[in-house]
């Protein structure tokens, strides 16, 4: 029997109608505005643009009403939502838009400038969201009263270590089994406000949106993190749970100095890599409520994850996995390896993506009897608690945003002065890491760092540029000529490394 | 792909070992001892007594830890557990373990003059779980460490309208459905604690267990329901959610009278119909966290829930379904009737059963499309709230049990005295209502009311047997000759009717 539920926000403004669903420092939204605005785009984007079942949506757009509002109509529709990361260039979105074939890209009056800047194809329509007069429309009969569970609600682009961007399909299933994994680990009550200042087109924002029409729960949404806005939320606002990831969290503790904060703030959950001892210890004296956990767009979003009381006895673990998920070591062949032996992580679970799209030949590698192969290296303990030792092979994560070296040395090899090029992660006190390409020039070839600097801003996203770049002989390559971009770390001055 | 997870009390008893599963009078587990106790016992009936992936396994047991470890026992093996009433007669039991197909009988201490009184097959083995040490057992390797969430967990017996009682299959998918869509509705909190004092083999106490291992939350058990026990456990013992039907809730608010529960004590959880207008006024005064439902065995229990601030508004309802599921009024072609509209209702949602056990025909009839056909009757208002009028035709419900008019009619009807018998429910101060049944009796044939209960007592569970007879001419009849027992009502005194 197919797997069907009713659509979420129509149950939610059914059952809880005068629940708030939003808070910004403009307005807030009940369930049941929610749930008028968005049908009523829904029945707009259907009529103007001929959205329909299957299609796909573009949005670039930033934590806005709007683009809560966007991703709600579009799933009425029955259409699949497409998250661009604004921070990315306009040749970066342009593939992305291209491959996920969509068919309109709706975007804020912010991103205008990016959209001009992006060489669009003919047949992709776009639609300025804050230009256009929907509130009033009628609502369209093509509108969805039922949810198939295994129907794709988003493709959210992620970086590998090698080629382009792959699109990671994110079933209705996948996020219900994310938002209920979620609930079971951290509890839920009447009163919780989540507060999202993270982006809601990364997986990290986006199932914050899905916690809050499953559970109904009002979410505080803020443009961006501003630390002392957030820290007036926490303290003030009445917010309960918080999402961040390691650079963020710094900075909140920083402000909370000597303070702390209330009783019923009782979640701060923690992704993006692992944190600083001293800082940990820091959050045990002033009694903050840290969950740190381990996540991937492929698992819409965290699948492990720490609890407080083992802060201290499990420092550096990110955690169990949530109840519905499972968790494995392997060894290269693909067996399961003991306690305390390195290994690929691979997870399973309801969380779990059932594949990228249009890539078979990547699906068929990654994803094994509903095990998806993460190319993070990590250990399990005596007691069943994950130690993430890498990232999949040479991520950098760089303020919570996945930077692939890969993508930087293409471009940086596309540049005429340039003939070979490594790039690794180096130390920042404020990003966590950031990239640093070591590069060969070609004999007498003209450069200067900022002109680099600018050239791959051209095809890359800011916090992909790299912020230093130091020259080299001969790039560390293994027998079969592959680099070796651990040998490079170690030529970084050591407090950078 | 297949729908799996982790077998749950494995999972949870790994995720939270020293979490406190299940706390009796006598003694405490934490799902660490819970579970290494269940995967011996489910060693021993695979060793022993052949249990196997598939099997039924019925259960004949009192409230007590080892009901509980049957449970996951028969779960880890892959087998279905049919949990009995004890409470039925030694005919009524024979019966539906013949019709379950059980292979194996547990029954308790307590149970076994009953089983004596059965006439069990021989091919169904029994074991006296009180007897049996199994507790040293080395595991088996054929413990189930994945469930199938399709797989059927367990058959409840149900009594209809006509016929004998049916087998509704119950998966992991129903129970599942059944725990997310309450956790949603109810939230949860780390130290939430539910008192357990309804029957484990009823619906209504094995989706206690069932949330206890999803939720990681202990459970409270009571052999039975005592009012001053319960009383105690809710002011002392650090309950926070207990389930109760009428006739309990009746003798609770008596004990509390001048005084008031607890604040951590926030929910109590009301099933088995409408309350009495006086009372829940008097739960407003004295603050108690009433939900009302209303569910079924076919729903894996509530499906329907009444929140305490719509308690004074919505007077009478039995509230919105969980989010989750679905509820319609339909006419008697099948079509969805408007708000204030009498009609049959009719449910959909993970929770429900996909049919009964080996009944082709009255799953045909039940479940259209997903939708299962409930046979109670009732009305939604223009808010979507559902009010029950009626349950299924005729049905009496005493002290939370359901007694069905045509079983207590059948067995008198082969009293040599009675030529024809009509039963209806009657008003009873303890238990709600109490079977009377209507006869016409046999020129000249003996019988006295005594006699009448004994013989009954031969075939019936105690709480079927009548508590009256009245004699009558001649049973009002429509012209198909069918009974017409609302017209029996009409004759009972008022106060009784």
């Amino acid at each position: 029997m197919e797997n069907v539920m009713p659509h979420w926000l129509e149950q939610r403004a059914f059952l809880t109608p005068d629940r708030v669903a939003l808070e910004t420092e403009a307005e807030t939204l009940t369930f049941r505005d929610m749930n008028k605005r968005a049908r009523s785009l829904a029945a707009y984007l259907n009529q103007q643009h001929g959205i329909k079942s299957g299609m796909t949506v573009a949005f670039l757009q930033e934590n806005t009403v709007e683009l809560i509002l966007s991703y709600y109509a579009v799933s009425y529709l029955g259409a699949i939502a497409v998250p661009l990361n604004i921070r990315l260039s306009a040749p970066e979105l342009t593939w992305q838009l291209q491959d996920s074939e969509a068919t309109l890209l709706l975007y804020d009056e912010r991103q205008q400038q990016k959209v001009v800047a992006m060489d669009i194809p003919s047949k992709v329509e776009r639609c300025h969201i804050n230009n256009i007069a929907y509130e009033e429309i009628v609502h369209s009969e093509s509108l969805k009263s039922e949810i198939n569970m295994d129907d794709p609600h988003t493709i959210i682009y992620t970086s590998g270590t090698t080629g382009k961007p792959k699109g990671v399909i994110l079933s209705y299933k996948n996020h219900w089994g994310s938002a209920i994994g979620s609930v079971l680990n951290l509890g839920l009550t009447v009163n919780d406000k989540w507060l999202a200042c993270v982006p809601l087109f990364h997986v990290s924002g986006l199932s914050i949106l899905m916690r809050s029409v499953i559970y109904g729960m009002t979410v505080r949404l803020h443009r961006n993190f501003d630390p002392v806005e957030v820290h007036q939320a926490i303290m003030k606002q009445g917010v309960t749970v918080i999402s961040v990831v390691t650079a963020m969290f710094t900075k909140m503790m920083e402000l909370l100095e000597g303070n702390s904060y209330p009783e019923t703030f009782r979640c701060m959950l923690l992704g993006g890599g692992p944190v600083p001892q001293p800082l940990l210890k820091s959050c045990i004296d002033k009694n903050v409520p840290v969950y740190q956990t381990y996540g991937l767009s492929e698992t819409a979003s965290q699948i492990v994850t720490l609890s407080p009381e083992y802060m201290v006895s499990k420092a550096g673990s990110a955690g169990k996995p949530l109840f519905p998920s499972q968790i494995k070591i392997v060894d290269e062949q693909g067996q399961e390896v003991g306690a305390k032996r390195e290994g690929e992580i691979v997870v399973k679970g309801p969380n779990v993506t059932s594949g990228y799209f249009k890539r078979p030949e990547a699906n068929q590698k990654a994803i094994k009897e509903g095990w998806l192969h993460t190319g993070d290296i990590g250990y399990l303990d005596e007691d069943g608690f994950l130690y993430v030792l890498d990232r999949r092979k040479d991520l950098i994560v760089s303020g919570g945003e996945n930077v692939y070296p890969a993508e930087i040395e293409a471009v940086l090899l596309m540049h005429p002065s340039i003939e070979e090029v490594g790039v690794v992660g180096m130390k920042d006190e404020k990003w966590g890491r950031v990239p640093c390409a070591f590069i060969k020039v070609r004999p007498g070839a003209p450069y200067t760092d900022s002109d680099l600097q600018m050239y791959c801003r051209d095809y890359l996203a800011k916090y992909k540029v790299p912020q230093r770049f130091i020259t080299i002989d001969e790039l560390p390559r293994n027998a079969s000529r592959k680099l070796l971009r651990r040998k490079l770390v170690e030529r970084l001055p050591k407090e950078l490394q």
